[in-house]
């Protein structure tokens, strides 16, 4: 059994070493069209910060047992029915490599937004190891004492730390009306507070237009008046799923056209499975496919594929749009749906925050965490979550309680049944979860008694 | 309607609050021997360790709004046909409470071993606020510099870092082959070799017989050829249930001497509820009544008792044995059931044991959790997890999502199909749970492919 995986990251390298797991005697090569296996991209923040010295610790694994690993062989054509893949490389030239399985696991690249001067020398979009290489560079020769970062997701946003931290003056522009639009506004809120904090400036409702050369800087010009100068330009606006090669193989397309898979990561040619950033996923809670790339998922899709491709029988369980991020002192997690996210679907969505401190206040060190619980308001069910802390409070592992609660699909209530550990230290008796939980029951309580009592006047 | 409630600790303050929530017409009373209305007594060993200066910090909740608390108030016997409560008071005298409802939440104290000398000044239980004052009256009048420690279990070994903490000598002198009983030996001996490189003295397999008085110290004596000179002794043995006052009133006791409820936390008399470490504690994954005084459980159990007590109908969803404690740098935690407990069910245990770091090893301060997983060798049923590493790890919580998923009974497999939170500062793209399952996964196929082989040959 010949398995065949395009892409060596996160999706291609899970399912390869799930594939060899499953059945020890598959054939798994790995076709990679640059020198990386698996690095870690989301740790480019902290190797462009400093705080990762050394680029090669990046690797998520570096042992691929069993694993034909080909780099530098980009593969530019599927042929379905001879079932091979026409490969280039600039070391062996063309070749062609056989199949009986294939994974297409290319991955996804950065959005080019339409902004004039994006080819300028200081201008630069960050999702590759090559595109830290060409960053990284550029700080050490030209040493930018000002950077304008263009976007203001999770990867904007751990770059205006990165270069704060260099020593490096930030501003953020951003379409949105807030920071981090992957949770509540009054979470930006609080974000774009912390990155103000440690003066990074930040410009919301700005529509980037064009960066111009000036000198021997660089001018950045958008609307609402914006205008900034800087020696240095990162353009951090989303991702778009590298799916070219799916469908000139007549791999269909949904969702920003991302790769048509079933919960078995198969496609129609039955030969075929998609997995990781150039597909969609299936939403554990919308019970749909969407297209929500990150590298957990990707790691879990592939893993799914690889079992599948060599007989294997699982179902991707899906996602659930988990996600954390430090911002400097801050972390941020979300799980599940925003409150507007449920409002769009067919949910009642009914939203508390509350405020309680991490652990016992007697005990030393105690610091709040701000918990956003997003239920239905007339089944009671856990839609999502968002939790707002100091690093070091537990917050990010907190939040995948709720994240291991809405999986099982449970209600806001039940989450007080859940048995959770406490020591003073760490927690208190009824665990900050516990406590958001009930604040919103009560709320709900109140809210409902209201809405009676309007309805009988 | 009348809810009367015998003792004010963990389980009677939570089931009056959620009663009062429940229904505000309710009229509440809670009856307290003594002044200290829900005290945390986990807290104790910070308050005693300087930690916590102010004791009156130790309080959970401080507002008791609407709810009659009666302070110094001793019930003494229950008349189950007149319904009625009789109550000494130092300040009022001999008085009678009725109820239509009772709730006995009285709590539990400490065991008294067989050991000579127990009442030689000097020597102390812990367990009460008043333990408390006595101890720490102690420690500031007599400055001891040396202190024993009988009994190695949370209490203990908090007791131990305490006092360390205070610049005393400490001596643990246990019974058991090593410390912390409540998790596997292998992960005792980690906690044994943390105490040590704090200099705390530890002797296990040691009986202690008697403590005399010898000129200005004290002299404990134990199996073994124990023997030791200190100024101090405390005695930490475990807990018993204060279950006299229900026996008296007819109810029936199982455990232990625990007074026997149903899940609603009903007793065989349909006008008394009892809840917390006076009573039983229904086991999830047991599916049985069994003894585990803890003070999560006893909030819960009071929060069912308070709510049914008041018309509700709502079922205790049981304890796991979820536990978590720091000693010293080290946290310690643990959900479901130890290898050893597992094994003398029904259950046929197979615990790996694995090593993996909090987080990314290239972001800065990653440091080593061992995880050990126990799952069952047949049905591939996850049946509990202990994890341990160093404080900040984000342990107790991670422990929380093996106990969340042992409350759904997953299998350990299913744990990689979890949505996880993750960034390079806080985890890895499979949470370090995640890692440990696939690693008890893989090393059960390896047993089973090495059964099957032993078994052909």
């Amino acid at each position: 059994m010949q398995l065949l995986i395009i892409g060596g990251s996160d999706a291609g390298i899970s399912a390869a070493l799930r594939a060899r797991e499953v059945d020890p005697s598959a054939e798994v090569t790995v076709l990679l069209d640059d020198d990386f296996t698996n690095y870690s991209i989301c740790g480019l923040p902290f190797y462009l910060s400093g705080e990762t010295p050394d680029w090669h610790s990046l690797a998520h694994r570096t042992e691929f047992e069993g694993i034909a690993i080909r780099r530098g062989h980009r593969a530019t054509r599927i042929h379905t029915a001879a079932w091979t893949v026409e490969v280039q490389s600039d070391r062996v030239g063309a070749c062609s490599f056989h199949y009986d399985k294939l994974l297409i696991g290319t991955g996804a690249g950065p959005v080019r937004p339409h902004v004039q001067g994006c080819g300028l020398p200081g201008v630069f979009p960050l999702h590759t190891m090559k595109d830290s290489f060409a960053v990284s560079e550029y700080l050490e020769k030209v040493k930018p004492g000002r950077a304008v970062i263009v976007g203001a997701g999770y990867i904007g946003l751990e770059m205006a730390d990165a270069l704060t931290h260099r020593g490096i003056e930030v501003t953020i522009a951003s379409r949105t009306p807030t920071v981090l639009a992957t949770v509540d506004q009054e979470f930006g809120s609080l974000v774009r507070a912390e990155l103000e904090h440690h003066d990074v400036k930040v410009e919301t409702g700005v529509e980037v237009h064009r960066i111009e050369q000036a000198g021997d800087h660089l001018h950045v010009v958008g609307s609402n008046g914006f205008e900034q100068e800087c020696e240095m330009v990162l353009i951090t606006v989303g991702v778009k799923p590298h799916s070219e090669l799916g469908v000139t193989a007549g791999l269909k397309t949904g969702t920003k056209g991302a790769l048509l898979t079933n919960r078995k990561m198969e496609t129609e040619d039955p030969h075929i499975y998609v997995a990781g950033d150039c597909g969609e996923t299936w939403h554990r809670i919308l019970s749909r496919y969407t297209y929500l790339p990150l590298g957990t998922t990707a790691h879990r899709q592939g893993r799914t594929a690889g079992e599948n491709a060599v007989g294997g029988n699982r179902e991707f369980s899906g996602s659930l749009g988990t996600q954390v991020v430090k911002i400097f002192d801050l972390v941020i997690a979300r799980t599940g749906l925003r409150h507007d996210e449920a409002l769009a679907e067919s949910f009642r969505p009914f939203t508390v925050e509350s405020t309680v401190n991490d652990h016992k206040a007697y005990y030393p060190g105690a610091s709040p965490l701000t918990i956003r619980v997003t239920g239905d308001f007339a089944t009671g069910r856990l839609l999502g979550a968002q939790v707002l802390g100091r690093w070091g409070a537990e917050i990010s592992k907190r939040l995948d309680i709720f994240a291991t609660g809405l999986f099982h699909e449970m209600s806001v209530e039940q989450l007080s049944d859940l048995d959770l550990s406490y020591t003073p230290p760490l927690s208190s008796p009824w665990d900050p979860v516990q406590m958001a939980a009930q604040q919103w029951s009560r709320s709900l309580g109140k809210s409902k008694t209201e809405a009676i009592k309007a309805g009988h006047e």
